[in-house]
């Protein structure tokens, strides 16, 4: 068996084989300030990507962005009491406003705040502020407005995109007339979130509402979206939250509805974050490093000048040029094909072994035999095949070549994710497959009446990940074995 | 005369009609956190065009982005003396890392942290802790880094966009090998913002060096473009530093040089924040509220529905869309037209001064008389000019027609800037002049042992805004009579 590029493997060390692919890829590295991260640039080119698809779907159903302050007075959380609650034992408070030195030159807090503030943990509070400011009349609404941001949560346990103290998210804030198009709003934005996650990310994802045990803390419903990682734990990739009108009274966000009536408004919010290039990392990834879905590469293909000769070196980078500026007036998935020809001096094995970890789509080495014979010679990162065909077929072929590659990768993430899903009837099974079981869903029919979810959680670490959409067939509770439509999705979780 | 659109005028009182002009345009607020504003969604409109421009530029020129921690560490602040005092006076301090509630429902603050951290105001350092970490040998050179993000500079006396506590920005961080590539980045990058002010603006700059009063805090150099306000104040609107060594020694940036040596690295920075806006709003608006220069501005032209029997409405509605639909289709400036039709139930009067006071360039009036003739009756903005003509004619001219008003924007604003600016050769010329002058710039020669810049700031709120590039031609010192070839630019500044 050959030697895989990352140390140790994802069958040797899952959790360790991703801290390694982050580093072989050169994604992210951790910073001395507890939890938070650096974004090194070829992460920070994923979320670019991930931001440009992601706001025009915002704008496409549109939502305006706009900025809102990153801090917030505790006047704000103490409005809404389990919002309060959710956060106030992770958040970044504020106290001081001057550094003092001393005669060390150690510098000290001076200057104390009248009133502590907190560094955004989330925005509904802040932005309710200026949505009571903007709400007057029934005329005024909806307000579609998302804001692209860092916030802050002090997490104890940490690990690079999934879990960090300080990201980068957007969130959507959303003011309605009524209930029922507050919850349409927040039903619209998960199925954006379902649509980037499965034509964008290529990962497949189960779509849900989670129990009151998983809600965000002040939402009456929480949508989500829940994807598999190759270890069989679910990772939720996004939320979406009809919050009733519990934050409009918190926030005092009034309006004369059509019957000349005041009340309060409706909202919703939704958010997704840097968390999904950690989805996007363990959805793909293989023990070769990054693996990345040509939609969201910063390259589609890097070229490979191959110069064994020094006499050869023109003719060939010249080549590569000119192979660089015809893929460059191509176009894949509406934008022009993105493509770097590598002329660094190092030494080939090495250059093509760093963008196999990095996960460009495609690779190819053109030398001087590659030019005579108008062929080109490329390696297919995803599968790890290599290939080789006359260049004009190659041209001809190259956009629906990244499609196809689109288009495996969820394939093949969709069927590692059906094979690792299982349903189940009986509680004695459930408790089989749970006493060994490191990964995996688990569907079962459950009804609402029974409160086995904490127990679960305590005896083997798994929650209920979504609740999911009613269909019409009922079937009998795994547990009470009343008869019940409502079906739950478990598993162990990031 | 006419009634303005924007009480009071600039004549009347110039500080207050830029509150208002914000105001009526809707693009930002005040929010209830001392200093930090909102920015509403045709305020972050402008900086979302800026954002993408520049980006590009910065891509252009070999950097790319990434994304660093919002916290620093104190610890890495006392490592450059003079950057700590620059900044110490006015940083947001995080102190403690949860809150509890007390019994009357109070949040407070609780769990200390070992060590405070404040809030960037500026990332050299904890940027300069990464650049240590990744720099090892000169073939790790240069590194060049952009950042987008947020700081937090706790200001005392704020205005919307021109200076606020939070503020959005980019700051470019980069690495090298030589004094010269530090200072050849510095220069580098002060031309793209010249270029950006100039050409995506329409808001001519000096550009020039700043005095040892007004460097950035820890820089060898600070080079600036310096804008013209129509109240004659200067605006600072971006600035670049050559850093020499000073934070490459405070963060330990060390690599192994081409000699085998060790040695530390030099590097630079620049910057331009949100606060451009603020400039680009003092540059071009007028009583009428704002006006917008095409390649910034989110819609290039609006449509506005006249529909004076409800018989008509489908008919004129439906020609408005073909009119979209066909504008979409052609470009300016690299870019789909960006339009807008505005079918909200208003009064028309209301509805085109919506649109002048958020200052599109071309609003165009659209009713069934204009179906008829296929004319097109429109009004340039910034002129305040009616035009009508055949529709045809309108067709072939939009690109021309949205260049010429990006022309004309920056040809009279440059001007006013001209006829605001003197040539000064005596200190009794100078010292009259500003007894009395509210505004303009005045260009003296100035040679360096002249210490007299705290003196004239102390006297008449004036200082040097900046050093201009050296010329073959000396002159005489106005304050020394010595020749010299240093001219300086004062004025009063934001």
């Amino acid at each position: 068996m050959r030697k895989f590029a990352i140390t140790p493997t994802r069958s040797e060390n899952y959790p360790e084989w991703y801290q390694q692919v982050v580093r072989e890829a050169d994604l992210a590295e951790n910073s001395e300030v507890r939890g938070c991260m650096v974004i090194k640039p070829w992460g920070y080119a994923i979320w670019e990507q991930m931001q440009k698809r992601l706001d025009a779907m915002f704008k496409a159903t549109g939502h305006q962005n706009a900025y809102f302050p990153l801090f917030i007075p505790l006047r704000y959380l103490e409005q809404e009491a389990e919002h309060a609650e959710g956060f106030a034992k992770e958040c970044a408070v504020v106290t001081h406003s001057r550094l003092q030195a001393t005669e060390e030159g150690k510098l000290v807090p001076t200057s104390p705040l009248e009133e502590p503030l907190i560094v955004r943990p989330t925005s509904e509070t802040i932005i309710g502020a200026s949505f009571a400011r903007w709400v007057h009349s029934y005329r005024d609404l909806p307000i579609l407005i998302n804001q692209w941001a860092n916030v802050v949560r002090w997490e104890m346990r940490t690990r690079l995109f999934l879990r960090t103290s300080e990201f980068l998210w957007q969130e959507g804030h959303t003011v309605h007339e009524t209930a029922e198009e507050a919850q349409a709003e927040a039903q619209r934005m998960i199925e954006v979130y379902r649509d980037f996650a499965e034509k964008d990310m290529a990962m497949p994802v189960l779509c849900g509402e989670k129990t009151a045990a998983e809600r965000f803390a002040g939402a009456v419903q929480t949508l989500c979206i829940e994807a598999m990682m190759q270890d069989g734990k679910a990772l939720q990739a996004g939320t979406s939250h009809f919050l009733g009108q519990n934050f409009a009274r918190a926030s005092n966000i009034r309006f004369i509805d059509r019957n000349n009536q005041e009340q309060f408004a409706w909202t919703a919010s939704w958010g997704v974050s840097t968390r999904l290039i950690g989805g996007l990392i363990m959805t793909h990834s293989d023990d070769d490093g990054l693996v990345l879905p040509p939609r969201l590469a910063a390259y589609h293909v890097v070229i490979l000048p191959i110069i064994h000769h020094e006499a050869d070196a023109e003719t060939v980078i010249t080549y590569c040029r000119e192979l660089e500026q015809r893929m460059i007036e191509r176009t894949y998935a509406g934008e022009a094909i993105r493509v770097f020809v590598d002329t660094k001096d190092r030494n080939g094995g090495e250059k093509k072994w760093s963008w196999i970890k990095k996960g460009v789509p495609l690779i190819l080495e053109v030398g001087p035999r590659d030019l005579k014979n108008r062929s080109v010679y490329g390696l297919r990162r995803y599968t790890m095949e290599s290939f080789s065909m006359p260049l004009e077929e190659f041209w001809e072929k190259l956009p629906t070549e990244l499609q196809s590659i689109q288009e495996g990768l969820l394939e093949r993430a969709r069927t590692f994710r059906d094979a690792q899903t299982r349903a189940i009837h009986t509680l004695s099974e459930f408790e089989d497959l749970w006493a060994t079981a490191q990964g995996g869903f688990v569907v079962t029919h459950l009804c609402e009446d029974c409160a086995i979810e904490a127990q679960m959680k305590e005896r083997y670490n798994i929650t209920i990940r979504c609740v999911l959409p009613d269909t019409d067939e009922t079937s009998s509770c795994f547990y009470s074995q009343q008869s019940t439509a409502r079906r739950v999705v478990w598993a162990k979780s990031y």
